[in-house]
């Protein structure tokens, strides 16, 4: 697998995915920017007039329910269903599920369209599968260290969909293979939305890239290593979201393998 | 007042108190950062169907009707009220104050709630006094330095507010006592919503910190010595944003003590 | 016209003309600061109950309809009414014009209310000339390189709008004359907002001065070199960002002659 992320990496900023993100108000700017950072085109479009048109345009669809509505919701479903019709690949990052019990019924009803990939936090991956109650114990059930990779393993076959838990360590798994990524940095936690620029990074590879699990990994690691360089010039946590920008736009493969940290169970 | 300010700065960082803010589209993202960079942790949620649900979870909430409309005032209203009836403490941010009959409108009925701390600039401070007609004989009758000091009383007597009027000196006022505050820099009125993240890091302090006072004095003198430091560092405003989130998280107590601008009336 | 320019951005910078913005929720926060940057206040307001108060207060309104959706779009409709009647300026950004039919019925009646400038890559407007089915033969029918020109020109003329085709090279026309602009750099094109930044320019300076195509001209030339001059301290497009609006804020006139590259045809 490693030696395709640095091919999938280039073919990104090659061919310029059309990535349509449904995202919330906080971190717009950041994903747009990330997006283009990397070679992708970002769509912002969240009109229940429109957003079956911008699903059936774009490579590939972001939906984050970070600031979450009603009238959004609704959008997000429409979007969801028509990505689910169309066949094209769509992310969702179940930003603060378990929050309140308005998320996890919108969640509950995204699922149904069966996401591609699925990104969250721990705790986001383990409320989700708590979300839907009739194929979990309940997180409360879980021991700790291994509860959410649990959890994860329930969505993904449940939904047939590929399981991102982002943390101090990523994991991915399709229920057939789990990628661990050991790339990224603390100081990424103190800036808003690192978690949401990487389900739309993950919107750009899968958009584009055919075997999903390499798309994520690629696009976990070039996010988390882009991190961990742009550390090395911050100050605090503002600038280091400026430098991993750059960082997208200008790291080279040399840099990139220099730092790639993955492995396989 | 001065020697417990470092400690609570000190507190919030160690505990991360949980923000819940409704704020503008402008300054989500730079909010949310502000507040990660003194230890807090923001939640930006505004639908009416979880809005209370966040209320409840967040150690304070912070109203800034900077883009109101129709939705977010029926939402703000229902979480102001949510605060109000749960004892949470609460900030309004009366962003534009007199600008249109619509938002007097939503101010007034806003302030029915008791919010714990207002925090404007002189000219939205008088207009919210005057909104609240009732209780003020109007911005034309009060001479002009001491305007916004009247009219901050009026809000406080009324509302049983403590009130920060934010400008070049920052003036907290409670009625029975006064706190003027000299830090800051001309620089940072050229960023765009300075004063909103004023406001949230204020909610961040009274979330956690017992005397308000003392809360809403930390906040204001951490952010407006950040970007006295992050002024030296910079080349213009852009910068100067950059800086001031990175030294809202690196500051240490020596350059906070060193340039504490803090007196009482 | 060169030697206006330069009064014109000191003006803009003395006089302080308020804009008022509807625009996209991925760059409000870049907006408002490029507008602070240049001298110029920056509103943020699109609620219907205040949109007109809006309007009236400001010295100009830019509608950009990036996010635009159901609420947002009867809102920029009284926006544009409203300044029609009142006979302020406005500036139209079409926003990914043509990718939907919901975006092309919305900007048809916008284009009713005739704005001042219509700001748009060649793309948007071309899609908008066709939109307005009966005033052009499509786009299809036109030759390559100067299909965006002609247009322009229908457009200008049937709205009596002055048109601004932002691109590696600028060209602003009102029919009588045109205008090209050979500053900018490749690389502002990968940050988010490039463009609506471009248009929030024009807003402030077509709200105080009267020549209109000198207005623009003096604001894409502002920007333009602001990019070329951020980009020598840039790594990438973050950064280029950052230096871009300290420059807005800093740029000298030497520096800005210096560059300046403008012709007539």
């Amino acid at each position: 697998m490693e030696k395709h992320l640095w091919k999938h990496i280039q073919h990104v900023k090659s061919k310029g995915p059309l990535v349509h993100n449904m995202t919330n108000y906080v971190v717009m700017n950041n994903t747009a920017n990330a997006l283009l950072a990397v070679g992708a085109s970002p769509i912002m479009a969240h009109a229940k007039s429109e957003v079956s048109d911008m699903v059936a345009l774009a490579d590939a669809s972001v939906i984050n329910i970070g600031t979450l509505d009603e009238y959004w919701s609704e959008a997000m479903l429409l979007a969801a269903e028509t990505a689910q019709t169309l066949g094209k690949p769509w992310v969702l990052d179940p930003v603060g599920a378990g929050a309140s019990p308005f998320r996890d019924k919108i969640l509950r009803k995204l699922l149904d369209f069966n996401p591609t990939v699925i990104k969250g936090n721990a705790s986001e991956i383990m409320a989700l599968a708590q979300a839907n109650q009739e194929t979990t114990k309940g997180v409360d059930s879980m021991a700790e260290s291994n509860e959410a990779i649990d959890a994860a393993n329930v969505l993904a076959k449940t939904h047939g969909a590929l399981i991102c838990i982002s943390g101090a360590e990523d994991i991915i798994t399709d229920t057939t293979q789990t990628v661990h990524i050991a790339n990224g940095t603390p100081l990424m936690t103190k800036v808003t939305g690192m978690g949401c620029t990487a389900s739309a990074l993950i919107g750009a590879f899968i958009g584009i890239v055919e075997d999903k699990v390499e798309a994520v990994a690629a696009a976990m690691t070039l996010l988390g290593i882009a991190g961990q360089l742009a550390e090395k010039q911050s100050e605090g946590p503002a600038s280091l979201q400026l430098h991993l920008i750059d960082k997208l736009y200008a790291l080279s493969e040399k840099e990139y393998y220099h730092y790639l940290k993955l492995s396989r169970s």
